[in-house]
């Protein structure tokens, strides 16, 4: 088969490479239908993230048709066509029973943990994928559902809401701030609306990603160049500072902007991918009722979104800019390497 | 000053009467901008109430302006445009603590609890009223909001929004049905809205209501005449049955069906007004993980439906169908009456 | 190998069968090492559970060691000690991943769902057992527990801490009563403790019980056979009620009293098995603010409740009252079924 | 009367000052019967707080009995024995209605917010005290409650129990790790019972606070001055980290310690006090699914907490390790300023 190959920093190839075989009674092989590219696969391609082996397939999101299943799958069929989870999970260990699926921890250790495609094991830029913890860790696709749809709950929508969302209790009339404007930001802005608050304010540096966010669902925005723009977001509220403020950038400043915007009793989420620590103003902050979550993607609200986006209620497609097939993968690069000059959110490659 | 007068069952007058004065040093008299007319208050001029005296002034919804405050207030200033309350509460008693306003036990006893406007003391169909327990219950009208979108957080929206909603945890995803398509059923309709749900069944004998259900939010509608209308809801499910439903009618024929639809794991809400006692078949619901819940409304939502009404994410006052001056009340009151005939969802009395 | 096997109503025989063998890759067999009696097995060999065909063999709780593996096992071993769960579960249906395992809806329909043991397909009151989807029906034994705690975590606690305790939400502070003091009644009393509770109360019409209650954790006790029981509950409370009102009895009786003794904003759990209708007083109850909570047990606290055990923090073996061998099951079923009698709680035969 | 008077950095007396008087309708002014110290009251003294104005009584903590009531005053009387919240609040603004009252915004201004007593206005450390906002901001002694207990609700106990256990969601069978076995973490340690965990791991570098700590609740104990006190913990959980962990001392070093022990999915509850900001780790805590909780006590635990030590549930009164009488007042401080040399928990003064 045809697959997206690491060839060590800055070198990738679509080659021809061995299909993937059974390995565990738990798996299936997967014919990719639909895959996409996330940020953490430019990091690779860099050299980022140096446990990845030469030789890796990258990828970690996808759609596509089971052709092949383990002795112990008694769910899944020859034929179903499912959407791959960016997080493989046993479902069993007492982390996967609470939905903590980033940190299974599959007791025996046979497969790793948690994201592992286009990581540990080989990914879903490919005609075809191995599968590990197939049952746990892949989702039927209802009619309807087309693949723009299908691989952006791979994920890309899950963090923003799992993380940026729920751990923080976004509730009605509440006043939500979302530091960084890009498509993770975006995830957030789009998957906030679900808990019906009653101000979306996006900020950031760069105006033109100001204005796109309001076709995401914000309903204000400041930009964060200006001298003045904490009073500027402390002005769109009752004066004591946003409900919920989520950081989807990962650098320290960004994080410390969100300390400051919170009202007490609010709730600060990070998203963002963080290289270095972070100066943390407890002597100020201790005394602001506030909490502070962070944490990788779980995918337990796949099933929830996928019942919005089956019935139109969440546009997940709206952040699909461009389309490629398989074998212009290189060029789908391309375009989502330099998002800045084509106005990239989401590639989708089919 | 002008007032309707309760003159025994059946009976009612728009007629002069005193001007209230403060009484406790709690209490603010308001002079009313708007109101209106709630299905209570035809129960009581039937004579449904026994324990409402003659000579009772109607009424326990609207919006006005403040123009005295008694010693012990604070908070509040002659000229404040507020919303009241339908629900008088001392704000400090053990359950007005955990918000649960309806069972204010204002330890002294002063004023009784509750609910007690147009009920054990005189109401809001007036040109002023006293408003005891000021503090804690009326709510400062932000700029920009209507007396239609505020008189509808008197009493209109609550109920839906905090027993039919909220107390059953509506959730993102979630498949809803709404028994009754009566004004309160939509009220938790446009409401569950909120909270991000896949669909909203309405559920209804009546055709025409079912199709203006539409306008409020329902995604789907099934007709409760029909001989298969169960089968009809849970093939709008995956076949479990419902996530949350929402009991709007207040008899026991519809209790019961929303206990048949609601699927393992999933929550009954009651909001209807009940004068029956039902029959709940334990021995075939005890095992279906379910729970019942019910309540009168606290209005403790009362400031974040408010903010929402600001920022115009909740469209309250498109419930208002007819307009009326204060000395047009008895015909408010005979369009309210005769809602079939005149398609009246509420009528705004300014 | 030897098993209880029910021969048709009134009739059962400890008898030699064939032994058990892996059907399904999921599978693994248990070589039983201790078992118990539920109220159930009376139930079914009453013959009031038709379902149950002649040949089957009972029981549905049980502690043992793992004889063989299914294909699809990577996470046990033989060799391994493990409590079974009374619920067999896929844990991976949209039902096991909110932890409704009671529900599981195996999308294959291999096995059927939840509670099959000694019911569906051969029980634990055997020398050996199979259980299906193992990997997610099974707890490991850490080092230290004993079989007596063990067994008492497969069924018998659960129902009490999950439907009593957990889905009404004991706080600490909170006044609660537990109507009925039987075995069901006394596993709520002593894992309520387990959320700071202020008092528990007891409700019984058998002193002696009343009396015994103390062991496990009540604080105070009502004759419910005295005609001013209602007013004994409320004098214990500050006047308004109890915070939560367990009913582990399952009579109409019983589930009306719950109603009538909790406070507003209280919260009804029903773990008693119902065989009848009961009628709900909705004309008084709308106005209360309660909710009503029932289901069947999930097993999903097991593993919680097996480290409060494992630490010695939970006395379950408390509820031993008579220890018997295999080989005397039928006299273990006589002191049993004669609880009065003997002052049984639970027998361990092992 | 007589007060304890600050005077400048390091310099108090027990000195002859006017009687406060009601100055707001909203008033009470409180006879006190029974006070404390605090470690705040040592850092105002020393100079740290230098918004407090010479002259000011000290003190933010006790219970007494009413001598006289504002006109706003209905629900309590002269003659009421009641505990003195440290935190003032009004009750009826956005804050308050969440129960976040060391944040209210008293939307008048008149008295400014939250803790004030012994800060902004003159505090508990004398014969009288006028209480602002009392409606809110007392709670009325039960029967059997001895001075000990109550003192120790007035702020003792409450922030460990609502930042430190509440915040954090401890649940039954979780392990939880306290850091700092002063008073404060030892007031985490005792509440954090209250919700069941299988055990509290206190952690501290002094040996003999660590024996202590069993004494208030703590099933293991770690020396953090140990290399592997790390290792060690870890080794009492099952690999992956405490559940929850409390960081009850307040500097940089122990905040991070939190950090390093929690497991993914588990939470950190910061109750000391910083004085710096701290370096947090996002670069490897982003991905670790944990968040972080802190702020300033509400007191709006009392009710609760009062609950439980009426019942005797909560011994509060083992943390008064001395009592002096009010004229002892000087020797008092001299005691808990010394708590190594003494052996010091909480002082009672009556």
């Amino acid at each position: 088969m045809k697959a997206l190959v690491y060839k060590g920093p800055g070198e990738k190839a679509w080659e021809e490479v061995p299909n993937p075989t059974i390995q565990q009674s738990t798996d299936v092989i997967v014919k990719m239908v639909a895959t996409t590219i996330c940020g953490t696969d430019l990091h690779i391609l860099k050299g980022d993230v140096p446990e990845v082996a030469k030789g890796r397939i990258l990828g970690h999101e996808g759609i596509g048709e089971i052709t092949e299943v383990g002795s112990g799958v008694t769910q899944l069929a020859v034929g179903d066509r499912v959407i791959l989870s960016c997080v493989s999970s046993c479902g069993r260990c007492s982390n996967c029973r609470k939905g903590l699926y980033s940190h299974c921890m599959d007791p025996e250790g046979v497969e790793g943990i948690g994201w592992i495609f286009g990581y540990m094991i080989d990914g879903t830029q490919a005609e075809y994928v191995r599968v590990p913890f197939a049952e746990n860790s892949v989702y039927k696709v209802p009619e309807g559902v087309t693949d723009a749809e299908g691989i952006l709950l791979s994920d890309f929508l899950p963090p923003g809401f799992e993380i940026g969302v729920q751990y923080v209790h976004v509730a009605p009339g509440d006043v939500v701030a979302v530091i960084g404007s890009g498509p993770v930001g975006l995830s957030a802005v789009m998957t906030a609306r679900l808990y019906g608050p009653s101000k979306i304010i996006a900020i950031d540096l760069d105006d033109s990603r100001l204005k796109r966010s309001a076709d995401f669902g914000a309903t204000d925005s400041v930009n964060s160049g200006d001298a003045d723009w904490k009073e500027q977001v402390l002005a769109l509220t009752d004066g004591q500072g946003v409900d919920v403020a989520i950081e989807a950038v990962g650098v320290p400043q960004t994080f410390t902007m969100a300390t400051q915007i919170v009202r007490p009793g609010g709730h600060v989420a990070n998203i963002g991918v963080h290289g270095k620590s972070v100066d943390l103003a407890m002597n100020e902050l201790w005394i602001r009722n506030i909490d502070i979550s962070m944490g990788l993607v779980n995918t337990n609200t796949l099933g929830m979104l996928l019942k919005l986006v089956t019935e139109h209620k969440l546009p997940a497609q709206n952040f699909v800019t461009h389309e490629f097939s398989f074998d212009q993968i290189l060029q789908a690069y391309e375009v989502f390497a330099n998002a800045a000059q084509h106005d990239t959110l989401k590639v989708l490659i089919h």
